[in-house]
């Protein structure tokens, strides 16, 4: 009989514990007092003023660089759009998000997929495809806890994706929702802030800083593309949601954002050294790498596992996780991606025990 | 030297006196301590359940056939991405939404303008287009309020338009955002309320009840399309806002949007009857049909009139407006679109003064 009461492992979204949800009241009401016409106004396709410009300010961009959407999501959705056509070559990581995938299946682009190492990208094996011949549109990169690997993008590997997109004359997509949530290790520049030759296209999200209901993220890329982009979305929906942008503008000019993200570090910290410790204990053939940041670790469970079947018998179990083959476009076959940002860290334990028993189960 | 206090009769869109911003602090705020989970969560792409719930019980249908977008554009163009083929036929009233029409020319869709009377599209000549040959995907239909030309569809052409549907084997597109906001005359049925084979996918909008700014509409349609929709909608944003979905939820349950269409009801009906006065007084040869409802009143200025010149004119006087081939894909000039629903009455004299002005220097 299936556990009904499920650990979760298999969602990239956060606990309600650490979702800040008196101080989004708050700044919902303080957006309104503020700014009433700006918040209830329809607003322009390029995002709520004042979030524009602490955007800007953050990421040291002029506001004509920068375009706010309804998460970063949608923002992945204008660029791809506009840069992808059917056969364009695009340089994806392997594995990567299984929606990134999607995304450039269907708009038809030409995938080639790149192999993801313990310091992100293997940058060897993109220079011996550019220098066979292939040229890509774009490269699609997770510089920081990388989903689903859960690895980060050495600052000697970016320097080197960066002069290899400006010799080959490529876009990097530097697709970065888990920047802020580092909870130890050094951080990187970002190759957006090392960028000379307007290489880089960045996206980022509040769904990891502030909760993923306000469905808010953006991108900063070349003045030009980002007013490109602005009209296709003026033509898609007028502009992005005008009450959520000012709720998070309210959200970090208050403080509130700051002390949030404090919160997420904290806890994610906890839980991905509980739930590393529980795989060492439970499942002491397994390898990975333990994640500084970011909602994912990446199990290989080895040789003679199937991962369709252990997330089956895992779901019999009463844990849910996802199959590494979802991430890949072939392989994959021994891996399993565990989220850890929706369970707390009291019942991390359980989870991996249970997932025990479904290895234990599909390997007799 | 341009005036610099402007009267716009050019924007679709409230003024701030007209939106209940009260009502929405306590609405966001209820909204989160109701259901914390839900409207800070990621959600799923066809909406926030309770809001969804309520869309269905309000048409009579069932939730399955419901979906939430980021505003009804955003329903409009998954829509059109669905139904709309290069070179499929599609029908669309004369005059129409100008980005009714660039979505549909983006889409390389062929357009069959059909004109509008007095009391909507004329159903005759739409019948001799396809006495003719023509097989149209889709007929795109303002029915209550049209924007820009003010009228609304008869209940006899609504019975004739869905057997021409029937017939003819086409979709109709029952574009219905002013729905709620008439302040006289008699209400006709829906043509989806009236459909017995699935012919009409109907959209609606929270823009024109409780504010644009939380940029949330929606789609009620065939099952299967919705689910189509829906599976378009989860690729490109995962959901569409939960905490906008949500505040207008609470707001729509606690009384404060029955209390606010009022509002803008008696407002619109005031700053229409101000503006007819206006009309008839400073510019007597003009012709218009008064709207029962709806943002906008439609003008045609008479012989020898270039409404682009209008317009340059009068927004040298310090008024806008919207000149009337924006909406057509050919003639219209000598007309011009006149949003009332953002000026407050007291203003309104003054603004046509304005107008009146412009169209003199015009013909001098």
């Amino acid at each position: 009989m299936p556990n009904t009461d499920v650990i979760s492992f298999s969602r990239g979204a956060p606990s309600l514990d650490i979702v800040d949800t008196e101080g989004l009241k708050a700044a919902a009401v303080a957006a309104l007092e503020a700014d009433p016409a700006g918040v209830t106004g329809y607003g322009t396709s390029v995002g709520y003023g004042p979030l524009r410009e602490w955007i800007a300010a953050k990421h040291g961009v002029q506001t004509a660089n920068v375009l706010i959407t309804n998460g970063s999501m949608q923002a992945d959705a204008f660029l791809f759009d506009e840069l992808v056509k059917p056969d364009s070559p695009v340089i994806v990581e392997r594995p990567t998000y299984d929606r990134t995938l999607l995304g450039l299946r269907n708009r038809r682009g030409e995938l080639h997929p790149v192999r993801v190492q313990a310091d992100g990208l293997d940058v060897d094996e993109l220079e011996a495809l550019l220098k066979g011949g292939v040229r890509p549109t774009l490269a699609h990169i997770i510089p920081n806890f990388q989903n689903p690997a859960g690895v980060s993008l050495s600052g000697d590997k970016r320097v080197r994706l960066l002069q290899l997109a400006n010799e080959y004359d490529f876009t990097i997509f530097e697709d970065d929702p888990y920047y802020d949530i580092r909870f130890r290790g050094e951080q990187h520049p970002t190759m957006l802030e090392q960028d000379a030759e307007n290489r880089v296209v960045y996206a980022c999200s509040f769904s990891k800083t502030v909760c993923p209901g306000l469905r808010t993220g953006y991108l900063v890329g070349p003045a030009g593309l980002i007013k490109t982009i602005a009209e296709a979305a003026t033509n898609t929906y007028i502009a992005p949601n005008m009450f959520a942008q000012a709720t998070i503008y309210q959200f970090a000019a208050s403080g509130a954002l700051d002390r949030s993200i404090a919160t997420v570090k904290d806890a994610l910290e906890e839980r991905v050294d509980q739930l590393a410790a529980s795989l060492r204990a439970h499942l002491p053939g397994s390898e990975f790498v333990v994640p500084d940041g970011g909602y994912f670790l990446w199990v290989d469970l080895g040789e003679g596992v199937d991962c369709a079947k252990v997330a089956a018998a895992a779901a019999d179990e009463g844990v849910q996780v996802v199959k590494g083959t979802d991430f890949v476009l072939d392989g994959g076959e021994t891996c399993l991606r565990l989220a850890y940002s929706a369970v707390k860290a009291d019942r991390i334990d359980e989870g991996v025990r249970r997932l025990a028993r479904a290895v234990e189960a599909t390997r007799a």
